[in-house]
């Protein structure tokens, strides 16, 4: 049973915690933040689903006031001092997982970072189905950010089969998470000035023989980012291929939008009538009636649930770091634990 | 065991349907809709709640078609006349409610109606705690809307106990349910233009001894609607009173707004943290800090989850149409099945 | 002729300045800011209705890299030691503006505050209908917001006509401005948390004699606020008399909703067909069909542009502060040159 | 001097009717709609715009009515039998303008379509810089659509300089104009299920010789649509070549996102920081940060003003049409008259 915690209870940190209770090889020995003040708090309440879990303080500053109203057991830096861990994930702010990473260096304990972090921060850029095996044995992992984990399955599993030679990408961006009312636009389209945008040289890190070239703007919702995909691939392929390695590939679900599910706020209501929890979509979900092909050309749009596509990742990486099992295993596995499935409806 | 069937599977009609069936003195003998096409079918599919519920066809234009593929057991009005229903719970679109009644009507069938219809569909108008004992032996029952079961529920624990003289409510709208994408507006505040709005009369249905006087506007938001309510008691009370007289009423919750939870958009992640199944808040939230009291002058804000806070009072409606038993018993019975319960976070 | 500076190119401030350069008894002798870059720009390039301003800067910090690159003509302290100005109409962020004010008093200069500071920054708080006869002879004034103006205009023409016992009002505020993207909420309503809200204190410091309890939320919408307003009057009155006050006091313009204008959304598009430079509506618009009376209560719905409303009260203020003729001279000389009348369509 | 009718006084309808007044090589004889009813009265009211234009009736079951109240001089009809007419600008919404053709076939008059309408409505599609000539001696043309215009202007000056082989646009489109408060989405992301959509072979009707492949989705907001572009030219060329391309051609504006119009909300402020009429923007917007080479491949992207951008083509497809003048002289002279112009800021 591998020990895992999670530092961080923001829209990541805490669902990767969830996802952690429901694996049977692994073990969550405690979530840490700076003050569980605010909305976590839902979380932790008798109501909630991390209620009973062992909280640390992860921040010198607030410890004593903390431990001494009794809400959290001790501090993180002692906790991974005392060895009690086997692997962080961190789900902290940019910046603060920085400052963490020295931590995590100093007491030996291997960690995960997002991909709001910038490459560098780990020896190695993550997804499950592009390089899984380049995690193993690695002290710092990093899981790619929701963008470009959608691309790496999607472009990824065309890659394999059929080699993809480039790709032009623009990223629709939700502007922010639902809970997030501060901040916008309310009206307004609001261009990414980097060109490209530092989504494809992102998606480099982990599928390393694609060039793609992103640019992407932000609008005004906080459902999913949507991606319209242009991928030139090395050979020409018939529509049916496209559609049959998409339903080939686990976390990719093919939509029918003549069904009734013809924009992402529908794609979020099937969540909800699925059950799904806090109407989380891990897979990435392609339109059907949206794949094209025109000779060695292919295009698509997809939708991305920013808040959970890379909670199945983040386990994923737990065992590629310390190899418990290949990748397809661990992405069964994990789909399993999760819910995560192949919907057909 | 009350055998009951939900006709009309929009936002409404598929959540009674659930809700029925978590009730252990009552059957969902079926649901009925004139074509189970579009985005119901991810209920009934083997991964919905409601798979396995048997499909009536409500529609004769599209009977045959249905039956010959298999879709439904058979036609609505034949199942009516066979005697196999107790009561229709009625969501159907306005208008088609009212044919809707006129077959009821012809085999003896009872049947609850919903708030979009007018008061002059049913005998009589419900709300759970203001008027439940009037819906014994009825045959025709409207439950109230959203907008107004909200009212009920705050002005009438305040009516209970201290009397209310009258109200003045601004009510600023959710402009439509998630999933609706083709309406708007999208950066616009639309006034109703009746003046008083609707509400305040609505009210008055199950509330006989207040008069409310409403105003509404159209915001370009999909969660909650957002009351502002004065009210003038017929006497003097405390805050301490006001609270308390919340706390103490079922299916309303008071939400501290300082300890992150502000807006109706963090009341929503509030609700997907407690695993509410599709965030669904039954329960009106009030706002604790925005609650004053000057002399017999009471305000308050809350919030209105329009898609699921009649869901309890339908299921209330039918105890007391059959004289199941008394309300504060069905209230207490309905919240336990449906985990409606007191917050305190 | 007065001399007028501006200080501070924000919303409020550029508009200021393009409104004084109208007046017959004015003269606009400069305008200033910590750095004139970014969109301000516009306004003072050749294509710009401010090309050819005299330009101060406001920031020492910044002063010597503005010069040497002839962008502005001097630094602003400089220029009110010199004596070149009367009066300064700041429109500066909060915080700066207090910190000017330290300025203004050391050079003896007189100066006009926005609504957006404390009330205590300035001598007395200005309404052109209210109390436009206290700004005589002041050093210090501060107009007071866009919220508080719309308020004391409706409120005090039927105050000064039949007397206000008090009032209620609901403010549904426009979230930010239109080119302000940073800020939301995209998909929410945010209650301010303040009981009563600062409107209705900041109202009676223009409008003595009403006690206003006020509450308000924010709404994803750029265009305008709506408020919702309940009024006790000191004697009955009927709804002619109510429209005939509305009718009878400027910068009110009563709007027939059922004539397409519906909404605020319909309101901008009105201004766009009238003309109005950059859509600008200073009138506060009363919706007809949403105007009611009940004994002595009287009831009724505006829109608030916040960009524009305060801009003819700023030009009064100038007026008042010297003295120049009384609150009606000004009042009708101001529309007169800023096109601000009786729409009747 | 050409006389031109405008027949519907929509968004469009209204504009060219105000821009053809506004040129001196022809005269506005009148302007016809089916009832000048709801928000057009603001333009026709002594505060507006076409105050004093005379007015036609176009639908004979309105018209007694109409005629009796003295509102209409007449049937547009009755106007077009007589020969007052050189040619109708025809902006009636789609269905209507396909009935109407069969009214001026029958009387022999020219009309110009909107790009609402199929191709197959007119002799010729039609934009001014790429097939100007291609409407001469025509009687029906057809401008073609807001999307298609800016598409036309900016892929079609590549073309004509270097030549392209092919284009992939993704289209992000404002959902519906700011006063239309009835459509939506409120909160998501809405892809147009058409692959390719219209808008690429519709590009093919003005600029025969590229093939572009476009997707398009629908955004929440009101103010643009924003394009992202890749192009395949027939020859590598720089950026500078790109920039000075656009540089060079008329009615496309190179923006700099970094002097604060990051956002077209931004570039919105700019239009009413330059004193446009309703904040219009005829030129297309090119974000000159977003704008990148990679051998024969260019990207940029681009913001269109729905509302405004074809306006000025309408105005040259009359002077093609009659073969008054070529199309640089025509495009010179529309721009002038029309305030259009190369803003650099």
């Amino acid at each position: 049973m591998i020990r895992v915690l999670v530092n961080g209870m923001g829209t990541i940190g805490k669902r990767v915690a969830m996802a952690v209770k429901k694996q049977d090889d692994m073990e969550l020995v405690g979530i840490s933040d700076a003050a569980f003040t605010g909305p976590v708090r839902t979380l932790l309440s008798p109501y909630g689903e991390l209620h009973g879990t062992k909280l640390y303080c992860s921040s010198p500053k607030f410890y004593d006031s903390m431990k001494s109203q009794g809400i959290v057991e001790g501090l993180l830096e002692d906790l991974l001092k005392s060895g009690g861990v086997d692997v962080v994930v961190d789900a902290s702010p940019k910046g603060i997982d920085a400052m963490n990473k020295e931590m995590y260096k100093k007491y030996g304990v291997k960690a995960i970072f997002q991909g709001g972090a910038e490459a560098s921060i780990a020896d190695v850029s993550f997804n499950s189905f592009t390089n899984y095996d380049e995690a193993r044995g690695k002290q710092f992992v990093r899981v790619v950010s929701c963008n470009t984990t959608s691309l790496a399955r999607t472009i990824g599993s065309l890659n394999k089969k059929y080699g993809v030679e480039k790709a032009f990408v623009t990223l629709i961006r939700r502007a922010t998470d639902p809970p997030k009312v501060k901040l916008g636009p309310i009206n307004a389209i609001v261009p990414d000035l980097r060109v490209p945008s530092h989504h494809g040289p992102d998606l480099k890190t982990v599928l390393h023989d694609v060039d793609a070239f992103t640019m992407a703007v932000k609008v005004p919702e906080t459902l999913t980012h949507v991606h319209v995909v242009e991928a030139t691939l090395k050979k020409e392929i018939s529509r049916d291929e496209l559609l049959s390695t998409f339903k080939g590939t686990p976390r990719i679900n093919l939509i029918k939008a003549s069904h009734g599910f013809g924009s992402n706020a529908e794609l979020m209501e099937m969540m909800r009538d699925l059950g799904r929890p806090r109407y989380d979509m891990p897979e990435v979900a392609v339109w059907e009636e949206l794949t094209h092909v025109e000779g060695n050309k292919v295009y698509w749009m997809h939708a991305v649930h920013s808040e959970s596509i890379v909670i199945p990742e983040n386990i994923d990486a737990i065992r590629a770091m310390f190899g418990m099992m290949d990748s397809e295993s661990s992405i069964e596995k994990t789909d399993k634990a999760l819910g995560i499935m192949k919907i057909d409806i």
